[in-house]
């Protein structure tokens, strides 16, 4: 099957910066990122990685199957009638955020080179993923809930549909959920029409677009970007790897842009942060003066507990400074390394080093 | 009530480093705190506020009130027979754990100078709070659980007892015990008896020793160490603080000790991990070279989800370098700061800095 995307079924993506063409990658311009609090969907970053299915949603049906006592064969009428509606206002990161800046430091082959906008906050709206396996009635030695979607992928090898899992305890919070709306509207096809996943605080790459089968088993899933990427890969290639689940912790300055603001100038910066899981984001940091002195910014009012946490602070920068540092502490008193050499790994993932913006120099 | 400590009820503390008489105050020496995964109690470091009270474990009762539909006062022999018997190997972490480093950095008056054995691992008995709170009738609007002690603590404006709160969600886990035996044997007087909390995954300070009385409210503890101390304080002294609750990432050598091995030696490198909540270790590297190349130690064949996670490495150290560096990665890719400059705070808590032990160097 090969995927097929008629006009008409296509987000207008012209506002997003483009990462690939085919399939289609693209993020948001950083100085519009901040603009509302919800991401507007043409701002929304879209991460493939194939074509976008088309999907009959007369004909549609969501399987649940495995360590179930009922399989389940669910239309979209299905799940918007016997479970209850839920709206979930949620932030979705992809795993690749920031990977530009490692690139930067040092190649990183065949990955696209997001910059920080790869990351977008939405209302979604649809059916617990909790309600649905209470409906299947879950096995008492299930452990994990892999989801796949109605696409094809190619990979080294073949040919997949996209999946991946997540831990049964996850999948059984409420925040979980089978999304068939985002902020008031149906899913876009490039978004996931007609069902997706929502998994908020795990990377992007949990929650499967065009999602078509769930299966409850006891062990993670094998599909490629569970079982092969989306792995944390030590920089000198030897150690063990790290699947990637939840988010961590990371601060991005949205604006200014880079040479934007002049050195010695007072200067308003804005940006995002973003909590590990649900954990909060209690002080944004940025600093001026390379270190000597660490500005505490104003968090936006609205406080979600899966989604980032929008920042401003207005300060005066050093005529000898040549960058604006950003960084965030969470509820832990856990902050971000300060190097891109610690968080530069071979696939670039979660890169999360404090993020700078250079300055132009007086002259 | 002024604390009286007989010579029958005192634990053994000779094996501890004293960093304060009375209050008693001790930490585990390093090179001993990993003969053992399960920290014999003559190891595990003793943090009290207050002198230790004796209580009487006939008439000893636990309050639990507040926001319940029935209040209840539970005997000894209540809190054995009325719940079923629960066993949690944890860790216990003081918050104030590797502050020596940061005193090292820059001064921190009036506050204790531990080491990196401010930490311990044992198999905690009791039972579990959610079933008493179950026994209770939690209200819908429960927020926080407060907990304090029969002990009497003096601050500043007089007396106190210890307490603190944790969250309604964090309460309900299942391994949140009401702690009456521990490493198979009755509470020492000092580690809190007759009964304590056991909050694992939380600052140490959350496991209120000596717990008389828990009560269910809307709002956090208002208690002095809840409330005021076990706070983390930018280095600036402005910006918001962070009230302290789950632990943060860690990771400690603890052989060789500082000078004790040679630069060009191959040499064996031991030491401990710990994970934010139950987030597991995934990775600890250990470089002799400046950073240059970091290898992954080997990590204890026991993962147990509350507890620390022992590690090895042998490993050729650089003629050249002054200092082995150890650093933990968790399942998020998440990793701990680089510098004391970064990790130093007002009151010096939760230091998580790269451990760093000095060699001596070839004559």
């Amino acid at each position: 099957m090969r995927g097929v995307l008629g006009d008409h079924d296509r987000v207008s993506t012209s506002s997003l910066v483009v990462r690939q063409e085919e399939p289609f990658n693209g993020e948001a311009p950083l100085d519009r990122l901040l603009d509302e609090f919800i991401t507007p969907l043409h701002l929304f970053f879209v991460r493939s990685h194939g074509l976008v299915p088309r999907i009959d949603p007369a004909s549609f049906r969501l399987s649940v199957a495995g360590r179930v006592r009922r399989v389940l064969s669910l239309t979209l009428e299905d799940l918007r009638r016997r479970f209850p509606r839920r709206v979930v206002t949620a932030t979705l990161e992809c795993a690749g955020n920031r990977r530009r800046e490692l690139i930067a430091l040092r190649d990183i082959p065949r990955e696209l080179a997001w910059d920080a906008g790869a990351i977008g906050t939405a209302e979604w709206i649809g059916a617990a993923l909790r309600d649905v396996l209470e409906e299947a009635g879950v096995g008492a030695d299930a452990q994990h809930v892999a989801m796949s979607g109605l696409d094809r992928v190619a990979v080294s090898g073949g040919e997949t549909s996209f999946g991946g899992s997540i831990p049964i305890a996850k999948a059984r919070g409420e925040e979980v959920l089978l999304a068939y709306e985002v902020n008031g509207e149906p899913l876009e096809p490039m978004h996931g029409f007609p069902l997706r996943a929502l998994v908020p605080g795990y990377i992007g790459a949990r929650s499967v677009k065009w999602l078509g089968e769930i299966v409850v088993q006891h062990v993670p899933s094998t599909n490629y970007f569970q079982a092969t990427a989306y792995h944390h890969s030590p920089a000198g290639g030897t150690g063990p790897q790290i699947s990637l689940g939840e988010i961590n912790l990371n601060c991005v300055i949205c604006r200014p842009r880079p040479m934007e603001a002049r050195a010695g100038d007072r200067v308003r910066v804005e940006g995002y942060a973003i909590g590990t899981g649900a954990r909060a984001i209690e002080r944004v940091e940025v600093t001026a003066d390379g270190g000597h002195s660490w500005h505490s910014a104003q968090p936006d009012v609205r406080a979600e507990p899966w989604a980032w946490r929008p920042w401003r602070l207005d300060l005066q920068s050093s005529p000898e400074n040549t960058e604006l540092v950003a960084r965030a502490w969470d509820s832990t008193a856990t902050t971000q390394p300060k190097d891109l050499a610690t968080t530069w790994n071979i696939h670039g993932y979660v890169n999360n080093a404090w993020h700078r913006v250079p300055l132009r120099r007086r002259t």
